[in-house]
């Protein structure tokens, strides 16, 4: 399994900006995410609270793959394009994004969900 | 469902002080996490990519639980506390860790995974 994961840092400006970021990424980016070919699962949460640290991260999003080369193809399919096309648009800046890979040898097969 | 999220930074030093990092973490604080009252799944992977934006973060963990007073209970248990001091002492200052919670008004529940 590889996961792209998507850490949203909040945008500049007031309550109103956020809302307005979330409205355009559950209308206008999701829909686009939703037709990549290899999609195999997609979770979309926020950040409740902050216990440790420091962040400026308000949505998390993650979409898995059955492996490096089906995430490949997913991002070279028409509809990632489009949907990075909309990002740099609705979201410009606030998007980092990371590739993750199951970590068998640190965790048993067992413990994971 | 409610997640905690840890995003662990490279900890300073060479390649020989991210391996002593991941050794005490599986060996050492995992086993501690794993016997949380309440958590219905343990995620962990490292960071193969950073695709989009900087960042430091190498290792990324997620537990999973009912809600979040199941979460509260979790933290506030044995093996969790353990858990914390363990990670204290193992990883100073390199963990930042998110609450998350299911966001279904963004992403249609049949989307999820």
């Amino acid at each position: 399994m590889t996961t792209l994961l998507v850490l949203f840092r909040r945008p500049d400006g007031d309550a109103e900006a956020t809302e307005s970021f979330e409205r355009a990424y559950a209308e206008t980016h999701l829909p686009l995410v939703a037709g990549t070919p290899g999609l195999r699962a997609l979770r979309v949460k926020r950040v409740s609270q902050v216990l440790v640290g420091e962040t400026e991260t308000i949505l998390v999003s993650e979409m898995d793959f059955d492996d490096r080369p089906a995430l490949d193809a997913g991002l070279a399919s028409d509809a990632m394009r489009a949907a990075g096309r909309n990002l740099r648009s609705i979201a410009p800046g606030l998007a980092t994004m990371l590739v993750l890979e199951a970590a068998p040898d640190l965790v048993p097969e067992a413990w994971q969900g």
